[in-house]
């Protein structure tokens, strides 16, 4: 038995050190595919790599492509299919942060400023779109037109998500229903595409395929959820960007609706009143004292630990374990 | 030789007729791929609709592909490749006008108001991205990976030459070959790009396609040469759209580099002052009657006389003919 635990151990820290220094490649792919002839392009890139966080969605794409193959675990069965597609999806999440500070006129973003208030929001819509536009010139690169067409599916969706959320702007009727249409689309779509072409490209059946796809959509409303909890009640510095910028910008999130949904006809008017003035404090007690903070941050792990059903269908590992503990991460995160 | 003419006239009018339904096809297709499962969404893409112009772009693709062949004309020559193509390529074309409306301030265009001025930037933003995004996902679905590798290396020049441009905000010092650099980038890689892609699609030779790319980016310059001296000196009712924008945003185009490079001392003061001070009727005047605008003119009209000599590399025929008429047209509009 301590020999085993022994292994085990000695297995999950060759996966980090290994996953490790795949991400450097990842980053370094990235860094490579936006290199630019033009020295105004490539000083706004290096911005960019300032933006850089935990490599969340890379991450889960190389994981997931592992956890397929179940133990023993081989480096090499990351390829530099993963590593490319692990980068075309950050390349893909940079570009809608970047735009997102646009939209949300956000001036810091990991501890620095953002692109938009360094360089005006021109730059800001031209670096985003040069994001993306990279992101599909790297993705062409992989050599596979299904991982092309299940890319542009996901940036739609991304896209038709902003969008729906544009059009509820001020909408403190918004159901949650709608709520987590909208982050399902914006967010979670392309968390849910990280775990679907790990795996895919990893040669795993259909049905797989869809259940990674699941768990990682299943994260991503998570995580948005959390996110959203920190822009309402996150410690600035901890959190190293722009808060309260839902309330500035008319986004009702899931505290907001689980509050006015079983509010009385004194204290609905009474939020109502809180939301149209933008008083973030004001807000954020009410909220914290009705108890509707902690009823969306429950929703958010109930969320995690269905994802983590999700994973049954791959073999016991240290991979499947990491999916599980990134899961956790999604929710148990003050930045 | 009457009946010669005649041939030549009935399959001129032929191949116009061909090119006019196949248009209606490429918007069908174009229109097809936009729709989402969201209203909010589709209202926004009705917009879109009624910035369709003349299609240069796509007529550029179709006539491109059917040049390769020579005579006899037949409409079959143009495959639905070609169709998915063309309506590719027109979606890159409309996310570009709805970024550039954002970046310009503009607020009509083809005799309506922006996305921007009705919806704000935000949505215009957004909006711009899902059509990159559906251009992309429909170019996956030709199912030509060298299709999707020209297409992310043209969007990759065309934000570089945006991303220049604005660098280069305000600097009246701009060099002609800088400016040509840009407008090469900005608009002239993608309509090379229809050439190229339509040529390519017919299994044209390389040096066909590296020929139809050339003459395809030679009438792209000529085309944003004219645009920039309709910005400056257009009708507004006639050209349909805000004009002016250039000077309002600091962008020196090839009339005011050609004039600044030959004013002596004095005259460049008081021109340099007019451009400060954002004055456009005393501007025209200027540049009109120191002969700059009739220059930068003729400067775009070689280009297309050149551009004209590389479709010596295609067989005589109707297309052919209709392609040096859709080069001409690129200078001689005043819309």
């Amino acid at each position: 038995m301590p020999n085993l635990m022994l292994e085990t151990v000695t297995t999950h820290r060759d996966l980090l050190s290994s996953i490790q220094q795949q991400l450097v490649e990842v980053a370094s792919v990235f860094t490579e595919q936006l290199k630019s002839d033009q020295e105004t392009v490539n000083s706004l890139c290096q911005h960019i790599e300032r933006y850089r966080g935990k490599m969340l969605r890379p991450s889960l794409v190389l994981v997931s492509g592992l956890a397929v193959h179940g133990e023993p675990f081989r480096s090499s069965l990351i390829t530099q299919q993963h590593v490319q597609a692990a980068a075309v999806l950050e390349l893909i999440h940079m570009a809608t942060l970047v735009h997102d500070d646009v939209l949300d006129e956000a001036s810091i973003r990991r501890r620095g400023a953002t692109v938009n208030s360094l360089h005006g929001n021109e730059s800001a819509v031209m670096l985003g779109d040069y994001l993306i536009s990279n992101a599909f010139h790297l993705c062409s690169k992989i050599g596979d037109p299904a991982v092309n067409l299940l890319l542009g599916s996901v940036t739609n969706r991304i896209c038709e998500g902003e969008l729906m959320q544009l059009a509820h702007r001020d909408d403190l009727a918004l159901e949650e229903s709608v709520y987590t249409e909208i982050i399902s689309r914006k967010t979670a779509a392309l968390v849910g595409a990280c775990c679907r072409l790990g795996t895919q490209l990893s040669g795993a059946s259909e049905a797989l395929c869809d259940a990674m796809d699941r768990f990682g959509t299943a994260i991503g409303v998570a995580f948005q959820i959390q996110d959203d909890l920190l822009d309402l009640a996150g410690d600035p510095e901890t959190v190293g960007k722009t808060l309260g910028r839902d309330l500035a910008k008319g986004k009702a999130t899931l505290p907001v609706i689980l509050h006015l949904a079983e509010a009385t006809g004194a204290q609905r008017d009474e939020a109502l009143q809180v939301l149209r003035e933008r008083n973030g404090e004001a807000l954020c007690a009410r909220l914290d004292g009705c108890g509707a903070m902690e009823r969306a941050h429950e929703r958010a792990v109930a969320l995690v630990e269905r994802a983590k059903c999700e994973l049954q269908v791959l073999p016991a590992s240290p991979a499947r374990d990491m999916l599980a503990s990134l899961a956790d991460g999604a929710v148990n995160r003050r930045s």
